[in-house]
């Protein structure tokens, strides 16, 4: 793809399809009016404005990347952003990282308080897989493995508990935990999208998933990277956040592990692994759905996109 | 039924399955010494030793009900004893409850902290969603409406917000707390093991659903208000938390609205019309299922020993 192209897939896409989840997460949520007020209005706060939505974009690339129709995983993709919400609103709490800002806003419990913000990534966390369940039960069982004490509960554990500790455990340490904390998601969101595009019963084939769970894995750790190294280059402006959060609470990220200049050079090789994949995934869903099907046309770039978006960001 | 032989359904069913229901909760759960430890370790604080299981035995006699096998809801069965114990953690919280005594033992932030038991809250109730799963959509729906922001978590939000208000509300505002906060999940309960009887694609007759859902409503009434009158009359060994934990925080409760005495007699009352249901329900499953289905002989008796036993309990 040339340089001048890039972008251009990813660009579209959202286009087309950021009102629409915007849409089908105001369809999900309880009207803000709705008893109790305070926990519905308060789920919406955390939810609206939002960040770029890149979990829920993935889920309905998956679908398509499927052979499906990214409409039918548009609920379900709404559900994903619940649960990434969710995660961020219990983060934030004074039990855990104590944040104050996010999305350059106070955080759910700086306004509603801290018992109503536990309640509203309970309640966040639940709607999640409500809408899971609209894209199948694969749809749910992947949703539930990427985020819990195997996925991205237990990666906040170990982050938690790798906080100010020497850094004995190298990049393997750091690894494990960016894995589980935020590469879990990033894959089962492509395989939620990828759910909905089954029929009743139906399986993905082996080929397609092995291809596209390696995509996940080097995007979700391309990604991670690229957060870690935004942390100490980015300005609270541009990341609605406080920056150098992670050198405040001691955290244990890439750069502190490898430096920012290596780190900043690892990001980019899964960046580029990732965007080899692309074409092998079309190709394995091409086998499978037959070479013809028209909603394949524009997936290999708009995967390669995600992929170099994923380290070329700003925020 | 003979009060002479009331209990005798539950008994056996109870022998039979309790230590079934411990296994899957074992088989669900990760092992103690998998990383990160400290989560999973907590995990397991927190369900065993456990209290009645109430909650997997509903579902098991749903399963039964429906006409099915309850081995086939034994895995889901465990998951919702890890959503009840979920809120059981979080409720337990500094900023929530703030309770430092649960199933007479210290609650999960006073052994592992707040930050973790916050976690442990947030892993079992993916958990619970992962093995609901097991049984198909309908339990992932089922469990998912009954624990969210319009089930137990508005509950628990409303039943928070009530705290140190006047009375003005009455017997709706507490009914409709309770109905939310434990109710939603007694029903849910015994839906998710209904599910586990169903085929791929096959869905519960309306006239067994709605029978079985009241049976579920009214049961969840009667076992809340009991509760809230046993934190009135129970000691700390008998109820393995402390008593009077509702006065303490100015909770609305039944007896806080109509008083002790009526509490009980309204308690009774719904516990009476659960058990009339029960041979309506059977009889639905009979027109469904066939009238000769072997694995129906019993379920009245224990769907009406379900319903004595949630009034008549000391703890």
């Amino acid at each position: 793809m040339s340089s001048a192209l890039r972008g251009t897939a990813l660009k579209q896409f959202q286009s087309h399809y950021g009102p629409r989840i915007e849409q089908a997460l105001d369809q999900l949520l309880p009207p803000a009016g709705e008893a109790p007020q305070n926990l519905h209005a308060a789920m919406r706060y955390a939810l609206f404005p939002g960040g770029k939505r890149l979990r829920p974009v993935l889920a309905l690339v998956g679908c398509a990347a499927a052979g499906g129709d990214p409409a039918r995983a548009l609920i379900a993709a709404a559900g994903i952003e619940c649960l990434h919400t969710y995660s961020l609103v219990h983060d934030d709490l004074p039990c855990m990282d104590d944040d104050a800002l996010r999305r350059g806003r106070p955080t759910c419990h700086m306004v509603y308080g801290e018992a109503t913000a536990l309640l509203v990534g309970d309640a966040l966390l639940t709607l999640a897989f409500e809408a899971a369940a609209t894209a199948g039960l694969m749809a749910v069982r992947e949703l539930a493995i990427a985020s819990g004490s195997r996925g991205m509960v237990g990666g906040q554990m170990a982050d938690l508990e790798a906080e100010g500790k020497p850094r004995t455990g190298g990049l393997e340490q750091v690894q494990w935990i960016h894995d589980r904390k935020t590469g879990a998601l990033i894959t089962g969101s492509l395989f939620v999208g990828a759910s909905a595009a089954l029929g009743l019963g139906e399986e993905l084939p082996p080929a397609f998933a092995a291809k596209l769970r390696r995509y996940g894995d080097c995007l979700g750790r391309a990604f991670q990277i690229a957060d870690d190294c935004l942390d100490l280059t980015g300005t609270a402006q541009e990341l609605g956040k406080n920056p150098n959060a992670d050198l405040d609470h001691d955290k244990l990220t890439w750069p502190s592990v490898v430096g920012l200049e290596r780190s900043l050079a690892m990001a980019r090789e899964l960046a580029e692994e990732a965007a080899s994949l692309a074409p092998q995934i079309v190709h394995a869903a091409q086998e499978w759905r037959g070479a013809t099907l028209h909603a394949l046309d524009g997936i290999v770039a708009l995967l390669q996109d995600l992929a170099f978006a994923a380290v070329e960001r700003r925020s």
